[in-house]
C-alpha cells in the first residue's frame, strides 16, 4: 500500500539510500527524489535504484514532497532545517535519522512553520561501510528504531512513520530526545571513543607489531572504522551526556586497574563473571526487541 | 606425514580440541590420548573425535607421549609443570597455547629434567565460546601464532611445533616471551578489560535499556563474553605489561575528553581520521601474516 507519493532523500547514503530501498520494496513509497552534499552519490544512487529523480538542490528535493527524509550526519542535519524550514508546508512530514536527537527536533521545530510535522527519528543499526553503494535492503531488520516525535507531530504523522519504520524490519521505540542522547551516549558514543583510544594506545604500544593482533583487537576496534565526521559531530552536539559516560568509564576503568595492581583473584574473576552475564542478556535481549516494546497510543501529540 | 606418533592432549576444550583435530586432519598426528581437569569434557572430546584415548590424570596421559601439548588457562599450564616436569624424560617435547609466556616459559624451564624441550605457544584466535563441543577444525587457518622457544628447546623441537602451527593453517611467528606479553598487553588484555568496564558503565547509565544497543556495542564488547577464569589468570600472570598498557589507554582516554570537552570540531575529526587509518591498515596488516613474519633459522636453541 503506498503511504508517501514522493519522497525526498537528503542524504543518499548507506542509512537513507537502504531505508529508500526497503520501502519501495514494500510499496509503500512511490517516489524518491534525492539530493547528496556530494554530487557523485547522486549519481550512485540514480545507479542502484535507491532514487528515481536527482535534484540540484535540497529546497528542489523536498518542493511537493509529502515526507522528508533527512538522512546526513547530526550537524548537516540541523544546518538543513535553518535551510529548509521556511519553505515547507503545511502537511509535509519529516524525519530524520541522525545519532543525537535533542538537537536536531530543536532546530526543526524552531525553523518549521505551523502544520510542518517533525518526527526524530534513529535506526540503532548501521555498518562501518558508507554510501550509496552500501546501502542494502534489510540492513534494519530485527533493529530497535528510536523514535523521538517533536511537539508538531500528529499521531497521524507519528503513526506513518513508525509504519514505515516497520516495513524495513525494524522496532519502532519511542523515547523521549534528551533520554534517547543519555542512552546513545553510553552504549554508542562511549564505546567509539573507547575504540579511538585503544587503537591510539594500542598503536603507541604495539608499534609495528599491531597486525599480530587477534580477532578481539579487530570486534573491539571496528567501530573506529566509521566516519570521522559523523562521530565529529556526534561529539559536538552531545558533549554533555557523552562527557558523563567518559567519566562512568573512567571510574570503571580505575576500579578495574586497582583489582588488578592487587592481584585480587577472587573479585577479579567476580567481576568477569557479572559482566559476562550482563553481556549475554544484552544478546537474548536484542532478539526480543521486537516484542520487548511498543509505541504508546499517541506518545507526544498536540491536541 | 606422521610428524607425532602419540599427542598428549592436556586440556581439550576450544584452543587444544581444534588443533588436535587439525593436525589429525592432516595426518600429522597418529594418536591423542586426552585428560582435562573437567572430566566430562573428556567424554565429549572423545565422542567428538578429538582424542582416541582418555586418561585418568595429566601424568597418565604424558607417558609415553613424543608431544605434550598444555591447552590450559595460564596459573593451570604453570601448575602443571611442577607437576609434570619431574616425570617427563628427555625427547619428549612440551608446548602449551597460554596467553602469557614468560611465566609459562619460567615454570617449565624450571620444573623439567635435562632433555626435556618445552617450545612455549600462542595462537592469536579463538572465540568467545569454550569447550570440545566449540573445538572445529580451521579455526586457525590465516592466524598468527607466536613461538616462543625456550632455552632447552633444540632447533629440531622448535621446527616440529612451527611445522604443526603450519598444518593448523596458522603463521609461526617467533617472539621472544617478555616481547609477546608486552604485545598482547597492548592488543589483548587491555581490550578485554575496557570492554569489562564498558559492559559496567554501560549497565550503570542505561540500566534496562541496555538491550537498545546497536550493533557497534555488541561488537565492542563480544569479548567480554569469554572465560572469566582464563581472564583473571591473564591478569595475575601478566600485571605488570597490563597496567602499563592501562595507563597509557587512560592518557589517550583522557586526551580524548578533553577535545570533547572543549568542542575542538578539527582536532576530533582529524584523530578520528588518524585512527581510522590505523584500523585500516590492521585489517590488511592481519590478511598479509602468513608473508609478513618467517622464523629465524635458529631462534633461541641451546648448543
Amino acid at each position: 500500500m503506498t503511504l508517501v507519493k514522493r519522497l525526498a532523500l537528503l542524504g543518499t547514503g548507506l542509512i537513507g539510500g537502504s531505508l529508500a530501498l526497503d520501502w519501495q520494496a514494500a510499496g509503500a513509497v512511490r517516489e524518491v527524489v534525492g539530493w547528496d552534499v556530494v554530487p557523485a552519490a547522486v549519481g550512485l544512487a540514480l545507479a542502484e535504484g535507491i532514487i528515481q529523480a536527482a535534484a540540484a538542490s535540497p529546497e528542489e528535493a523536498v518542493a511537493g514532497a509529502d515526507l522528508v527524509l533527512v538522512a546526513a550526519p547530526v550537524k548537516a542535519t540541523c544546518d538543513l532545517a535553518a535551510r529548509l524550514g521556511p519553505q515547507l508546508k503545511s502537511g509535509q512530514i519529516v524525519t530524520d535519522v541522525a545519532s543525537v536527537k535533542a538537537p536536531v527536533l530543536a532546530a526543526w521545530e524552531r525553523a518549521c512553520s505551523p502544520g510542518v510535522e517533525f518526527v526524530g527519528g534513529h535506526p540503532l543499526a548501521g555498518s562501518e561501510k558508507a554510501g550509496p553503494q552500501a546501502a542494502r535492503r534489510g540492513l534494519f531488520q530485527g533493529a530497535a528504531y528510536v523514535l523521538a516525535p517533536g511537539g508538531s507531530a500528529s499521531a497521524r504523522a507519528t503513526e506513518l512513520v513508525a509504519a514505515l519504520v516497520r516495513l524495513a524490519g525494524a522496532a519502532p521505540v519511542f523515547l523521549p530526545a534528551e533520554r534517547h542522547d543519555a542512552l546513545v551516549a553510553a552504549t554508542s558514543h562511549l564505546p567509539h571513543l573507547s575504540a579511538v583510544a585503544l587503537v591510539s594506545a594500542a598503536a603507541e604500544l604495539a608499534g609495528g607489531a599491531l597486525g599480530l593482533s587477534a580477532g578481539g583487537f579487530a570486534d573491539t576496534t571496528r567501530i573506529a572504522l566509521s566516519s570521522p565526521v559523523m562521530w565529529r559531530d556526534i561529539c559536538l552536539t552531545n558533549r554533555d551526556a557523552i562527557l558523563a559516560a567518559l567519566d562512568c568509564f573512567s571510574r570503571r576503568l580505575a576500579a578495574v586497574r586497582a583489582l588488578v595492581a592487587a592481584g585480587k583473584a577472587a573479585q577479579l574473576e567476580e567481576l568477569f563473571n557479572v559482566v559476562r552475564e550482563t553481556r549475554s542478556q544484552l544478546t537474548s535481549a536484542r532478539e526480543g526487541t521486537a516484542c520487548a516494546f511498543s509505541p504508546p497510543a499517541n506518545p507526544t501529540a498536540r491536541p
